[in-house]
Parts: C-alpha cells; sequence; structure tokens
C-alpha cells in the first residue's frame, strides 16, 4: 500500500468513526431519561422500538470506552460508556448472576436465553470501562462474568443449571464454533484491561480457545472453517446446519487469532490462521453481484437460512479488517486487493450518505431491503471498531514506511 | 368467471394436483425404511437432510386422506396417509404427551419447541385418516389431542406445565392471532371427521375462536388484522410486534371464516369477514414488482424481520383460496381479478417447470433465492391444500351455473 493511501484512508476512517458513525449513535439513542441506549433506530435515527437489547448495552459500553482508551481521552466518551455500564449494572442481571437479552425502556426484562452473548458483551464493557475510568470493581466484575460464562458454557447439559441447548444433546451432540471465537476477542479485551495483583492466566486460556477452533471446527479438506460440528469435531454433513459456513464469522475469528499472533510475535500462528481468510473470500465473495454472502453450503448445496444471499453489514466490517491485517503483517498485494474491492462495493451501498452510519441489510443484488440503522443486533459496534481498527493500524503502518 | 375459464381452471387445478404435486412428494418423500417422509428436499427431490419435521408428518397425514375423502377413493392415498400417521404414532410424542418439533430419520427427538403446532398439525392427520380409515380410535385421538392443545394454551403462566412465552408475561403479556385462526381450522377438519357419539361441540368452539379474531385482532381504524396485541387486544404499537401484519396469514384466517359462514348461510359472517381479505390484498400486494410482501408494518415503518419483502408461496396460495372462495361467494368480480392476478403471477414464479412442484423463496424482484422444495415448514401443504381447494369449489360454481 502506498504512503498517500495509508495517509488517506487513516484519515477517512477516523473521520467517518469521529463525525458520522459516533455521533450517529450518541445523538439519537442515548436515552438520558431511564439511562442506557435504545439503538432501535430508523434511517433518519427515530425509534422504532423502545426495547433496550443488552447485547447492544454492552457493546456500546465498550466501544465507547475503547476510543477513550486508544485515541482521545475525550470526557464525554467516558460518559457515554459509563452511560451503558451504570444502565447493565442496574437492569442487566437476573437474580441467578445471567444477563437479560432485552429489557424494556425502564429497565423491565422481557427476555432471556441460552446463549451467554449478553453476557459476553457485558464482560467487553465492564473491562474496557474499568480500564478507561481507572475503576478495578468493574476489571474484577468483567473477570467474574468471564468466568461464570465459561463455567456455565462448559457445564455438562446433565447438570443443574446447564444451559438446554437447542437440538437434544442425547440425540445429537454439538459443538458451536462462535463460543471459541467471542472467547478468544473477550479474554484479549480483559487481558487488555486486567492490571489487578491477581490476572487471570490470558494467555493460556487465549491458547485454549485458539486450539479448540483449529482442532475441532478448521477442516482444511474442505477448504473451511465450519460453525457447527460433533463433539469431537466429527463432520455433521447429513445437516445444513453441520454443512454451514458464515464467511464474515470465520474473517472475524481469523483476525482475533492474527493480532493475536502479532501481540505475540508468532509467525507460525499467523501462517496458521491465514488459510481461513483465504477460504473464507474465495468462497465468501458472491461473483454474481459482489459482496459477501452471509451463510454458504460447504458442499455447494442450497443453504436453507432465509437470509443466506443477504448482504448484511457486519461480515464485510470484519473482512476489511482482516485483509488490512493480513496485508500489514505479509506485505501480500491479494490481501491489499480485496481490502480494497470490499471497502469500496461496501462504502457504495451501506454508507448512508443522507443520514449518515450505515444500512445494515442488502438484497444479494446490493439494493436495499431495510433501510433500519439498529435493532436487536445492530449497534454501535462492527462499523465503529472496523473504523477504529483500521485507523490505528494504518497509523501504525505509516510509522513503518 | 366464464363457463370457459372455469372449466380450464378447475382441470388445470386437478391435474397439477395429481400429475405434478402429489406424485413429487410420494416418490422422492416416503421413507421406506423408517416410515414417515423426509420432505427436506432440493429441487429434484433429493435429500437436503434426513430430520423429520412433525409438523410436515402431520400436514401429509392430513393432505393424503383429505385427497381420499374429497376426491377419490385411491387406497394408495389412504397408505400414504397412514404412513404418517403410523410414524407420528410410533416417535411423535413425548412422555408429557407432547409432540416433538421434529425427529432423526429413525424417531429419536431432536427439538420440542414452546409453540403447539406440531401437536395441532396432528389433530388434522388423526382425524382426517380416521375418517378415511373408518378408525375412530384415530378419531378420538385428535379429540384428545385437541383438548389437551386448548387445555396447554389457555394454562396460564403461573401455573405447573404451562407452555413458557416468548417474552417475559410479567413484563408484557401478549396474544398471538395464530392459535385462533389455526384453532377454527383444525376444529372444521375435526367436525368434519367426527361421527362419535360424543362429539366435542364444534360450533361453539370455532364461535369462540372466531369472536377472538374480530375481538382481539381485527383493527378496521388500522385496516388490519394483527400477528400479536395485548391480553385484551391492546395495539402495541411501540414495538415492531405490535405492528406486524402478516397479509397471507390474515388472508388464511379469512377464507377459514369465509368457509364457516358458507357452511351455516350466515351472510353477516362472509360480510363481516370480507374487508380482512380487502385490507390484506391492498396492503400485502407489492406495488412495485408484484407478489405478497411477507410482512408489513402498520404504521408504513420499516419492518424488522430479514426476510420482511421475500415471496414466500404460502401466502400466495392461501391468496388464492380466499378471492376464489370470496368471488364464488359475492360474484364480485374484482376478487376474481384478485384472483387471476395472484395465480398468474406465481404460476410465472413459483411453478418449477423442470422438476416438478412450487419453489418456496423469492426475492422481493420475483428472483430465485432458493431452489429447494421443502424444509422444516414447507412440505406437501399449502400447495396441494390450495390445488383441491379450488378444484373442488370451481367443481361446485360449474354446478350453480
Amino acid at each position: 500500500m502506498t504512503g498517500r493511501r495509508i495517509n488517506e484512508l487513516s484519515a477517512a476512517f477516523r473521520a467517518a468513526l469521529l463525525d458520522d458513525t459516533i455521533p450517529f449513535w450518541l445523538s439519537h439513542a442515548t436515552d438520558r431519561e431511564f439511562g442506557g441506549y435504545t439503538t432501535f433506530l430508523d434511517r433518519t435515527g427515530k425509534l422504532l422500538c423502545p426495547d433496550k437489547p443488552m447485547w447492544v448495552q454492552g457493546r456500546m459500553g465498550w466501544t465507547m470506552a475503547r476510543l477513550y482508551n486508544d485515541l482521545e481521552k475525550r470526557d464525554e466518551w467516558l460518559a457515554a460508556s459509563r452511560h451503558a455500564v451504570d444502565f447493565i449494572r442496574a437492569h442487566g442481571f437476573d437474580t441467578d448472576g445471567r444477563i437479560f437479552y432485552a429489557v424494556t425502556r425502564d429497565g423491565r426484562p422481557l427476555r432471556k436465553r441460552r446463549y451467554l452473548f449478553a453476557e459476553i458483551f457485558a464482560v467487553m464493557a465492564f473491562a474496557e470501562y474499568g480500564k478507561a475510568a481507572g475503576d478495578r470493581e468493574s476489571v474484577e466484575t468483567a473477570k467474574r462474568l468471564m468466568r461464570f460464562v465459561q463455567e456455565l458454557h462448559a457445564r455438562p447439559w446433565t447438570e443443574p443449571g446447564a444451559l438446554e441447548p437447542k437440538v437434544m444433546p442425547q440425540t445429537r451432540p454439538m459443538r458451536g464454533h462462535s463460543m471459541a471465537m467471542i472467547q478468544i476477542n473477550t479474554l484479549q479485551i480483559l487481558r487488555g484491561a486486567d492490571t489487578t495483583p491477581d490476572p487471570l492466566p490470558y494467555d493460556a486460556l487465549i491458547d485454549a480457545q485458539i486450539d479448540e477452533v483449529f482442532r475441532f471446527f478448521v477442516k482444511p479438506e474442505k477448504k473451511a472453517l465450519l460453525e457447527t460440528v460433533g463433539p469431537n469435531g466429527e463432520y455433521l454433513g447429513e445437516t445444513p446446519e453441520g454443512r454451514c459456513v458464515n464467511p464474515g464469522h470465520a474473517m472475524e475469528t481469523a483476525w482475533f487469532i492474527m493480532a493475536e499472533g502479532k501481540r505475540r510475535k508468532d509467525n507460525a500462528l499467523i501462517e496458521r490462521v491465514l488459510p481461513i481468510l483465504d477460504w473464507s473470500l474465495e468462497s465468501g465473495w458472491d461473483p454474481k453481484y459482489g459482496g459477501i454472502l452471509y451463510f454458504i453450503d460447504v458442499e455447494g448445496r442450497q443453504p436453507v437460512q432465509y437470509e443466506w444471499d443477504m448482504k448484511l453489514w457486519w461480515p464485510h466490517n470484519e473482512a476489511i479488517n482482516a485483509t488490512l491485517l493480513a496485508h500489514s503483517l505479509t506485505g501480500e498485494k491479494r490481501y491489499e486487493a480485496w481490502f480494497e474491492k470490499i471497502l469500496k462495493w461496501s462504502l457504495a451501498r451501506f454508507a448512508d450518505k443522507k443520514h449518515g452510519e450505515w444500512f445494515g441489510y442488502l438484497h444479494r443484488d446490493g439494493s436495499l431491503s431495510h433501510d433500519l440503522k439498529g435493532n436487536m443486533w445492530k449497534g454501535p459496534f462492527h462499523l465503529p471498531r472496523q473504523q477504529l481498527f483500521c485507523h490505528l493500524l494504518l497509523e501504525e503502518m505509516k510509522g513503518r514506511k
């Protein structure tokens, strides 16, 4: 990448982050009456639903503290992070220590699900906020919650209090990729925040999750990272679930692991993870209309999800992160070419020039299927994280020139 | 409708039913080794997944017995119905009397859900099969299961064994349209099959469900039949769920109620239900590309479901039934025009001229999004039911000329 392009991109990501993405959420999503954020917004930022997803509270809490920690010490960002963290503290926890999936605008519980992502995003928020505010108690909360998540996730289904698997484990035991993937990133965040005298053994815990990814889900003979396998990594190829690949998800995993390799200067780990990125780009990029398909079938059969061929915003953010990081680590031109191609395709279709931020959902042909800006899942996370990550990485690349 | 068109359509529906739809399922879905039907099929009829959804077993059991009862006494159809019913009997029931959502090919349980549709479709199958086979025990099984469904559905969430609502009822109690709608049809089927000395009070039970539809879900001021309301019909307009309209679903309800009015020669009931059809056609028909949108927002806001603007096969089948029945009952030309328009649009896009049966899923613009023929929900039901219903209705219309 030329120095000129690096300068241009770094400035563009920073400007989009600070002049568009963050102001969109702070001005439209902040609930000054009941606390927390209402992120279920239409194209212009008007409320589509007052309910508060706890995933998104955690993500907003993390994003704003990360900006404070890594970009600038702006008080308003620290306050915006605390605004999410306070809401989680006040209304997020059920009596069993788990976190609700969604609550009403004033904090009364609506749903609790069998997945642990509300808890995971709360760990991220408590950890990053604790670091930003110098608040050790928040970091300790994050650590306790992380241990609780790991314990619950590992608890056999036959034991009391275990999470009920979606498919009956006595008939078809299964293992999903997402918990390994998200734990790598959450533990990385917690490691960066934990300056207490008794840190968790982060490197070893991260190694265990990376090992799980490679041991169970990565199938070089199929050129794929599978979403769901048997308990020992068995290929469940008879079912659509067992054949399912989510290329954006796989690329997100790939850059989490690449970032770990970079930190440890472990080139073998980086080399080991690059094929996941290569496979995902080859199989995930839509040869017909461009963009990254949401789900594909590893045998090339018809995927079953309604949305399989839609283009969602976040796989594009994760692909942009993964290709830029791969380019910066390897110097390989093809990653630069993929990065530019995905970025160009995405900006032309997802970025809303009129009302700011990104659209989230396109039809296969790239036309808009929804013009909303947020819902139970889309909030201030994948896009601002990508803008911040790429800006900081490009700044680093400048220094290396 | 001209006599010539009636003749042509009646023959076309019968031919499509008997030469295409039914042979597709009987030849590709029948599991001669383990019993029951594997309906998760690709475009050509090859297996995409060996798992057996119990919804679809019930629907296939009903469809084949209905053909036997209403069209011709073909032994192979009775046997095909029994093939489903026997599988449900052998592998469908959990120890609590409920029916699993899906089992493996050899009948081991995979999932059980909090909804009662697996049970409902089993009632239909046991009732219609019992009538076809003259098997009173099957009809009694259907009646027991129907009473169980009604009792479970009515059981307060605070009582032991109650089904867990998706959204916590202590925070936001809600009432869904689908159980009222499906009970009307299930009770109609059961009434037609029950020649035992102690029938349930079917007319009164049906009246209660029709009353529920009009009292809680029909909102003339919004020109809509809503999917979800508060416990006393309150409009939950703050949330996307409360603003959600499913036009195909509403038209299905409309023709179930019209059929009841027709049977009872109750013109007031027919007049009362016609607006539901009118609203659904007006708001559900896509002005841009034609076809019926899957979900719309009653306030015209952005619907949130991924698939909101997809064109699914079954709303088109239900719209075809509803418009033809409305035309035959009222003689109004506009229903004939709608019927012809929807039929033409559907046949041009859903019917698979190469491998038979219908595709199930189109993008908004009418292009194919999936080429599969069956999955956990799509099976031998909406299409053959529509073909049979329209054929029989057209035959009746002939007689009236």
